[in-house]
């Protein structure tokens, strides 16, 4: 602790993201990226920036892309926020969106940064428990809240929660905001933006680090009424007038607008993760139903710590969280057809 | 107002930052970019990585970029942070230096950000007047205060503090953080890097934006001592674990490497600099001393309104701020010398 520090940085517990090693040939299943790369549509159109015009300040508002996203997902522009990477669309929802004088509501097993968040902008929070099948019971939400938060299909779960139970949630809060983040719908669910224009307490995040295969160029989105939108651009234009980048805001627009190769690697991601069930049912592991590019796994017989590090010392790296109740799972990405197998001839040589 | 807005955002007044024409052709001298392009290390650089590795995520910590700081810096790169910007490192020190019982401290003529970030961290603030000629008098900061930032050169006027001052600055304050803002150090000062390793309580920001000429990359850094360092990696990875594109880390260290490239292009635009204040100087314009890439001008018998209005019919943007003291100012850009040539011939024939 330093006498320069604001008092509440002493208090930070950040957020650890998945290892990213720096040694090559590793068989990298642990922070869920695509395995196949970004569309060459999305790579021409960076390169059709990748020159002297970099000199110049990007559009502050990234018009082009969210164009390209209200497009896709049939909404209107202004009801469509960017930024870089979901993560800071979700820290300026939490700061904006969040701060009220109730507790914000989110699952006691679910992606690690909200609490964070809650940390960093001083908001209040209450978990509420998964069912013993680790899904959300929504009827569990419907208690005094300041906002509700869980990722469809949930993390590091993988199940899925059905839109018809979504709308149960945002009729149970209508005076809350709800929202769902969707990094990784593409793989099996079927988005919430579909109610945005029926429920003004809806919001919606997605990432082009998953589906889109552009983890590596930080964009990520928020769609839902103009209104909650307009407190995610106040904010944003209070903390940076131009957080994308002219590459950023080229190639996610032209990832948005190839649908094919979009559809293309969805569909072999989740005929891949299909193969991988089956590999680890086969060697007697629990799967839980996963409609994400991962799938989070036990085995009877074997501790979660210790299969992590015999899989580390053959090349693979899966992704462990030490915490209550899920201590003895194992999260794993779904790669490509070579590196699942590398997966499944690991585990039956341990 | 809405009721799912937390609720400081109604009081939000957001940064507005200099127009981003979509027309071509405008002679665009509104927002300090540099006439010439990156280095062409620095392109090729980010054309190594415009590939299937897009589908990682970066580096968290940005390293590669770290490291080629400090080198350029000669500092140790536990002394670098790095963010999306230098707008993204102002506001995390802001959250996570300047929340004291003390107001902050900044010039009442200065980059138009600082209020903007107080009003988004609830961070009491006090406007200090420059002198009668725009100077900062280091004198007048020697009160009590929770923090001190201001922008050397500092804009948008253009004028340079001389380190000396600023060591005065630092010693009446040695209990709170000085952030000197050096976006544009580069056209014409001597960084106070120089002091880091003497006074804790210094931290200093840079920018790739306007003198490595990658405006359109946000790429920017703070330099300080590793306890200040430490509260903004705190604030980074509470908010977002990979602020900085896989592109963005590559181009941004290539283009420290490269100090042949920075130095020419460097004093090309003083160069240019000195043409267009003489040039200015023969219409009857007062012209502050600058150290940056712009110079800040007025005319005594025109409105700067005016001005700026007509300057535009002509196709040639400056920047003019309705803001008490500066109101009969322009703050112009150093151009290429074509393009300060159509500045001057625009102005002659009015």
């Amino acid at each position: 602790m330093s006498k320069f520090w604001s008092p509440f940085v002493k208090d930070l517990v950040p957020y650890v993201p998945g290892e990213q090693p720096k040694l090559a040939r590793l068989v990298k299943l642990n922070t869920n990226e695509n395995p196949y790369g970004p569309s060459p549509k999305a790579i021409a159109a960076m390169q059709a920036e990748l020159n002297d015009s970099l000199r110049l300040y990007p559009d502050p508002n990234g018009d082009r892309l969210k164009q390209a996203g209200a497009d896709y997902y049939g909404v209107q522009s202004s009801q469509v926020f960017v930024g870089n990477g979901s993560d800071e669309v979700l820290a300026h929802a939490f700061h904006g969106l969040f701060q009220h004088g109730k507790p914000l509501l989110f699952p006691d097993v679910t992606y690690s940064f909200y609490p964070v968040y809650c940390g960093l902008y001083g908001i209040a929070f209450e978990t509420i428990e998964l069912d013993q099948q680790f899904q959300i019971r929504v009827e569990d939400y419907a208690r005094p809240n300041g906002g509700i938060i869980f990722p469809n299909p949930n993390a590091p779960t993988g199940c899925l929660l059905p839109l018809e139970a979504i709308e149960r949630l945002l009729q149970a809060s209508p005076d809350s905001v709800v929202l769902v983040d969707e990094a990784y719908i593409d793989f099996g669910g079927q988005s919430a933006i579909a109610l945005v224009d029926r429920y003004p307490n809806l919001l919606v995040t997605q990432t082009l680090s998953k589906s889109r295969s552009l983890a590596g160029l930080r964009v990520g989105l928020a769609v839902g009424h103009p209104e909650l939108i307009e407190a995610l651009e106040r904010i944003k234009n209070s903390f940076n007038s131009y957080p994308l980048d002219r590459l950023a805001i080229a190639g996610a627009a032209a990832a948005f607008e190839d649908r094919a190769y979009f559809d293309k690697t969805c569909a072999a991601v989740i005929d891949s993760r299909d193969a991988v069930v089956a590999g680890l049912q086969r060697l007697g592991f629990e799967v839980l139903p996963s409609a994400a590019n991962f799938v989070f796994v036990r085995h009877p017989q074997h501790e979660a710590a210790e299969l992590a590090a015999r899989l580390r010392e053959q090349g693979v790296i899966v992704r462990h969280f030490k915490q209550a109740r899920i201590a003895q799972f194992l999260r794993i990405t779904i790669g490509a057809p070579e590196q699942n197998r590398a997966l499944l001839d690991a585990l039956n040589a341990l």
